[in-house]
């Protein structure tokens, strides 16, 4: 399964959520992430999520895709990479 | 066409980017946008954004999907409607 994953946290929970999202999927925008992850281990990274989200300020959004086959991805301005390594 | 749009804009260009989104996409998170938009609309998206992108400092990603039936969306936190009217 392919995901998409894009945060919107407060500064204090900015370095927590990129290092609990860097653990799981590939960075490749501020707050933006994607890579393909099994349904049981987007459960243990959600969970994870769970333990540092302030509900009633910060959003997460996860957008899953069975397949990767029916996207494109266009890029404007800095383009990082988004097929680096995972970072554990 | 469905298509998934995220930003990371410089604090000056923020407000224009959010601007010419909303004209044809629904704002879901704080830089996220998601709709339905036809190949040629997109196009007018794009060439509007780089009227006002720094190239340098700023990016753009699209993440373009023949079909919406392919994907599920999970929300944590605040959840912006995704289906609120599009805003003209």
């Amino acid at each position: 399964m392919f995901v998409i994953l894009v945060y919107d946290a407060g500064e204090k929970r900015v370095q927590k959520f990129l290092k609990i999202c860097r653990k799981y999927l590939v960075h490749v925008q501020n707050s933006v992430f994607e890579g393909e992850i099994t349904e049981a281990v987007l459960k243990m990274l959600i969970n994870e999520l769970k333990t540092v989200i302030n509900e009633d300020e910060d959003s997460v959004l996860v957008y899953k895709f069975r397949t990767k086959k029916y996207y494109e991805r266009l890029s404007l301005g800095i383009d990082k990479p988004s097929h680096e390594k995972f970072v554990f």
